[in-house]
C-alpha cells in the first residue's frame, strides 16, 4: 500500500488528465466491455514505478486485476511483458496515459541511475541524487533513484545540513559557517559543507565538518583532497559529472558522487500498453 | 498574476522542499540579512517560467524585489542575467532550489521545442506537444511548449476527441469508431483518429474524421497520405520523430508533427542563482 | 465507482451538513439500531443521481446495503419505490438530507430536460445545456442533463471555443474573431461564434465558423439562417427558449437548442425517504 | 472580506469553469486590453451575492476595479445597473460566467424569499429556510435567504435539535424522544420536535418541547394547535407551503413558516454583464 | 468507522510525523517482518481514543489486526493491556508515535474529566468543557471529555449563543444584549449570558435568558444566585474551578460547572506500546 | 510572514471554531463598531506564539491593527500587556478564542521549557524536546520549545535516525542495528541508538553510534556512561525526567536531557484579552 502523500499525488495527476471525463472512450467503448492490457518494455530498462502504475487504475476501479512479471529495481529486456491488467476496458483506457507518464519517468530515472552505478561498480563509491527533482514529484523521483541502485541525499531542507557558498558568504568563512551549523542546527544531523579548493577542504576539516562536498574540482584535486582528508570526513564530489567522467571521479576514493541529471534530465523510457478487448 | 491551480502547485513544491524548515540557513544566516541574487543563464536557452520563479519567492515573502531583463519565450545567451531578486537573504536561499527546479525544467522544454520549431520553420508545419507530461505539472509543461513556439494539443481527455487503436478495436473499425465519436461526443470538438496506413486514412476520410493522426508511418507514406487527403482533413504525424527526422516529416505538408519528447525527455537548462549578501 | 472529483464533492456536502455531529440522532437513536429505508418518488420524475445518493451513505458506513429498482435516466411514476437502503439506522438518518439534496436536484434537472426533449422529439433537433450550473456542481448538473436525454455543451472555458459579443467587440468583427480563434486556439476544437442577425450568419460562414449560435433571433430569422447556411455549419439557437417556444425553434431545422434553465432554474423533484426501524 | 470557507468555494467554482484556460479569450482578446462591465438587472429582483460576484474577479486579478450602486438585500428594478467593473478585459471575460452563476442563484433565492416575506408581512410571522440547499453551497444559499428577509433555521445537524418521525419511531414516542433529547443533547440548544396532529402537539407540550414543528397540517388544525399551545412553545408550520397558502398559514399565529422551495427550487434571476472594451 | 473530518486529521498527523519516510525502520527492519504489539497502561487511566489509535495504523496498512480488551470510557488499571495489534512490524513502528500521541492526550483529558465528575457525583451537577481546546483537535478533545463522563458545551461559535462581557459592553447592558440575541440569533438556540454578580443575574432573568453563566463568583454568591433564580433559568458556574473547589461549587445546586483545564491543561497519560517481533 | 503550513493550520483552527458564523457577535455587535483589545498576561510566563495570535485576526480582516510590547521568547510579568489589537470589534470577538488557544498553549510550552532550562543552566547541558506533540501542531509545539530556550530533536521520522528497542530486537542486537543504520540510512544523518545499560553503551560505542540515548538509567549509571564514553559519542538522557531530577541528570555531563512533558503535558498559560469598544 502506497503512503497517503503518494496516493494524493496520483489522484491529482489522474484527474489533471481526466478532467470532466474521457470523451473519446465514453463515445466509443461500452462501459461493460472487458479487456486485458500488457505493459511492454520497448527498450531495455530498469523497472521503477510499478506499484504507482497499478494504483492509478485502482483509483478509478477497485476491481481491476493486476499481475506483475518483474520486480521493482530489476532490469527488463526490450520486448518483455512487465505486467498484465484485466478488467473494464474503459478503466484501462482512462488511466493509461497517467499510469504510463509515471512509470516512464520513474523507469527513466532508475535506468539512468543504474548506468552511473554500473560505471563505478569497481570503485566502492556510490551515486547520490540531489534536490533537482520535478516540482511535486520528489518522493517518486527519489524512490526511482533507489530502484536504480543510487542513494538518496537529503529529501529537503530540513533533513540534512548542507552549507553552500552563499551560507559561507553570509557567515564570513567556511570555518564560521561550519561552527554556526554545529551549534545551531539539530545535533542529530551531520554538518556538510561545500568547498571549491584544497584550502577549503582544510578549513572545513579544521572546523570539524562531517561531510565535505567538493564542488566542481578537477579529478587531480579531488584525489589530493582524499589524501588530505585521510578518512577524517566523508567526501562527496559534484559538478560536471557525466557518464564519461564519473568513473575517474569515483576512483579517487570519494565516498560518493552526486548527479543532478538523474532526476532533472533523465529521458523517459519507452513502455507501451498493449490492450486487447476481451 | 498566476492562476490558483498554478499557485497551488507552486506552494506544494515549495513546502515539499522546505518541510519543517531550512536548517542550514536558519543556522548560518541572520534573519535580518539582506541580499540580492542574479539568475544567470549558464548556456544558451529559451526562457520559460520566470513568473513561476518569481512567485516561489513571493509565497515566502511579499517584500521580495524582482526585476526581469528578458521576456518569456525569448532566447537568452549563455552568461546573460535573466532577472534580479532583492530582499531577505534567507528568503532567497529558502526558495532557491524550488524556483530553479521550475525554471530549469520549463526552459528546458521551451528550448527543446524551439529547436524543433526552428528545424521546420521553412515548411509551414507546426510542432505539437502531447499528454506525456510530468504528473501534476501539465499546465507548466504545456505553457513552456508555447513559450518555445510549439502548439498545444489536448490538455486532457475531455478537451479533444482522439481515437486510438484500442478505441478502434473496441468499436470494430475506424469507420465505426469515427461514427460513434461524431454521434456521442461533444459536437464542439473535432473528431481526430489515429491511423496506421493509407487504407486507414481512406477509411477515416470516408467516415468524416476532422483530423487524422498518422502514427509511425514512413515519410513516403505520409506524403501519399497528404496527397490522398488533399485538404479534406487536417493531418498530424507522430512516432519516431526526432531532430533528425522532423524536417522531412514536416516537408510532406502535414499540418503538424507531434513530439512526446518535448515534455517527457527534455534536458533541464543550466541556470544558476548568484547571490550577494548586501 | 464514482470519480474522485465527484466523491470529494459528496464528502464536502455531507460534512457541510453533519458538522461536529448529528445531535438529534445521537440523542434519540441507539448506535446499534438497524433499519431500512425506501426512497419514494412523490411525483412523476426522470431519475438521476442514484449512484450519488448511494455514495453519500457509503461515505459514512461501508456496511450499508443498497438495492435499486430503477435505472438512471428512466421515468419513475409517483408513488413508486426507487431504491432500498438497509443498515444502521443512525447512518441512514445522518446521510438522509444530503443524499436527498443531491437526488432531488439532479432528478429535477433530468425531468425538466426530458420535458424539453419530448417537446422536440419529432424534429431531429437536440437539447443542449449551458455553463449556467450551480457553482461547484457542474459535473452533477451536466450528468443529470444527459440522464434527461439532453446533450452537454462545453464543460468549461477550455473544452470548446465559443466567441461571444465581447470577444467580437475586442477582435473588431465576427470575421476577425473567427479568424483569430482558428489560428490561435487548439486545432482540435471547433470554432463556434455567436451572431445576432443574418448578416452575422453570413460573416461567420465566410470566416469559416464550424458552429454558429443564433442568439435571441426570432423564429422566422432562424429559419432564414438555416436556409442561408444550408449545411455548411452547425446551427444552435439560444435565448428566450421555453417549453412553449422550443418546438417551433427546433422545427426550423437547427442542429440544437440550448436552454440555460435546465440547470439554473429546474425545480427540485419531490422524493422522500421512508424509514422503518428494524 | 469574505470568510475563508466562502473564498474556497469561490475558487473551486472559478477553476471548475476555467480549467486549463479560456481558449476563446486567449485567442481573441489581447492581455493588455482594458474594459469596463456593467452588471444589469434584466428583471426586478432582490439583490444578493454582490460581494461574491466581486470576489470571483479578485481571485483572478487583484487590480480589478469595482463600484456598487445597490446594497445587498435591496430591490433592484429591471434595467438598472447594479455595479461596475473596470480593468483587464480578459479577466472580466474569464470570471463572467462563474460570477453570474453565483449572483443569479443568490438573487433568485433572495427574490423568492422576499415574495414570501411580503405575503405575510401583516401577520407578525416569519419565513424560515431549511437544509434543502444545493450541496456545497449552504453558506451562500442561507445568506441569500437572509438578504431576502427570511430567517435561517439550522445550518446543519449540529446546531439545533430537530426530532423527526424516524427519531420518534426509534425512541418509541414523541414524549420519549423529547425526553431523550432533553437529557442527551447539548443543553444550549432548544429541543424541537415534528408532530403530525393535535395529539402530537399535546404530547410534545407535555414532554417540554421548546419548539413544535407542525408538519403538513391543515390550516384549521394549525389554528387549533396555536390555541392549544397558548404560548408555551414556539410553533413552526411546514409542508405544502406555497405563495398561495403561506398567508393563511401565517395568519394562524404560528411563530414561523418554513419553506424548502426557497433554496431548492428558486428560479435564477436574469442578470447580464454588459462589457465595453476601453 | 470514524467520520471523514477525524480521518483527515489523523492522516495529517500521521504524515506530519512520517514525512518522506521512517529512515530508522527502513534501515533496520525487514518489510516482511511480522510482529505484535500490546498497548499497556503504565498508570491508572480512563480510556479514550482507541478507535483513533487503531485508525492510525489502518491508514498505513489495511491488513493490520486489532483486538481491544477495554471499552472506551472505562477505567484501565496500571499494568493492564488495552489492546493488541498484529501485522507488519514496520507498520507498527511507523504509526506508533502518532497513535500514542492521540491516545495519550485523549485519555489524559478523559481521566482528568472523570476526576472532576467523581468529585461532584453526589451533587447532581455535571462537568462541562469549553472551547479551550488544542487548535485543530476540537472533535477529539470534546469526544474525550464525553468519555470521561463530562458534557460538551458549544462546539463552536455557531451552535450556541453565549453573551460575554464584550458583547454586553457593545450592546449597552445585559438586558439589551439578551434582547438582541433573542431577536437576532437563531430561534433554535437558547440564549446564554455571562454575569458577574447578583445584579447581573437579576437583569439576565428579567431579560429572559435561558442559561446564566456565573463567572468567577464566590461560592456564597453562587448559592445566592441559585436561590434567586429558583429554577427560572439554567445556571452554570465557571472561573477558578479546580479539583479542590469544584465540589463546593457544585453543591450550590448549579446545573453545571465548566472547566477549561479539561482540554487546555490535561496531562498526557502514560501508555506504552510493547512490541514483539514474530 | 508565517509559512504556508502554519497558515493552513491557523485557518483550519479558526474555521473549526467559527463554523457557519458567530451567532452571538452577529446578534449583539454592529459590524461597524470599532474596538481595541489588550492581551494581558495573568501570570508570569515566557511568551511564544505572538505572530500566530496576530495571524488569526489577519485571516479574518486585513485591516486589523497590531502593536507588540514584548518579543517572542521573553519573560512577561503577570499583569503586563503583551500586545494591542485595534479594528473591527466583531473581528476581535470572532478570532479571540482561537488566537488565545494558540498563544496559551505555546506560551505554556515555552514557560515550562524555560523552567527546565533554568534548572540546568549551570551544567552546560541542554533541554531537548521529543515527538510527543499534539497531533497536527508539531511545528507550533517545537517552535514554542525553542522560544523557551530548548533545543529541538527530530521533527519527524525522516530527519534523524533513532534506533529504539524494537528496532534492536528486529535487527538482532544493538551492534547489528547500528551497523544496518550506518549502511542503509542517509549518510547525512547521524546514527542515534537507545540503550538501557552500560553494556549497551559499550556495544553502541563499538558499533560506531554517533549519539547514544540513555533510556531510564539511574543517575549513577548515567555518570558511569559519561565516563565510559569519554567524548567518543554524544549522550542524551531520557525517562523519568522532571523538574526535581533534571539538574542531577544534567550534572552528569550528558550532552542533553530530553523531556516529553514539554509538549505533551504543559499547562496552558493564563492570558486574557481585554476588549474595549471604541
Amino acid at each position: 500500500m502506497l503512503d497517503h502523500p503518494m496516493r494524493t499525488a496520483i489522484q491529482r495527476a489522474l484527474f489533471e488528465d481526466l478532467g470532466p471525463g474521457d470523451v473519446t472512450t465514453d463515445a466509443t467503448v461500452s462501459p461493460e466491455a472487458e479487456g486485458e492490457a500488457s505493459l511492454i518494455a520497448k527498450e531495455d530498462l530498469v523497472l521503477a514505478g510499478l506499484p504507482v502504475f497499478h494504483q492509478v487504475f485502482l483509483e478509478l476501479d477497485a476491481d481491476i486485476g493486476f499481475e506483475a512479471f518483474f520486480e521493482e529495481g530489476r532490469p527488463v529486456p526490450a520486448g518483455d511483458r512487465v505486467c498484465l491488467l484485466t478488467g473494464r476496458l474503459s478503466t484501462i483506457l482512462k488511466g493509461e496515459r497517467t499510469a504510463l507518464n509515471f512509470i516512464q519517468r520513474m523507469s527513466g530515472i532508475a535506468t539512468l541511475t543504474r548506468r552511473y552505478v554500473d560505471r563505478i561498480s569497481a570503485t566502492g563509491g556510490r551515486i547520490l541524487d540531489t534536490r533537482k527533482t520535478a516540482p511535486g514529484l520528489r518522493l517518486f523521483d527519489k524512490y526511482a533513484v533507489r530502484m536504480g541502485g543510487g542513494v538518496n541525499h537529503r529529501f529537503g531542507l530540513s533533513d540534512g545540513v548542507l552549507i553552500k557558498d552563499n551560507h559561507i558568504a553570509a557567515a564570513g568563512s567556511i570555518g564560521k559557517a561550519v561552527a554556526l551549523a554545529r551549534r545551531e542546527s539539530p545535533h542529530t544531523l551531520k554538518v556538510e559543507t561545500e568547498v571549491e579548493d584544497l584550502a577549503g577542504v582544510q578549513e572545513a576539516l579544521d572546523a570539524g565538518a562531517d561531510i565535505i562536498l567538493l564542488d566542481n574540482m578537477p579529478v587531480a584535486q579531488i584525489r589530493a583532497a582524499v589524501k588530505l582528508v585521510d578518512g577524517r570526513a566523508m567526501l562527496e564530489a559534484s559538478g560536471g559529472v557525466n557518464l564519461d567522467t564519473v568513473k575517474a571521479i569515483a576512483e579517487t576514493g570519494v565516498y560518493a558522487v552526486s548527479v543532478g541529471a538523474l532526476t532533472h534530465s533523465a529521458r523517459a523510457m519507452d513502455l507501451s500498453l498493449e490492450i486487447i478487448s476481451a
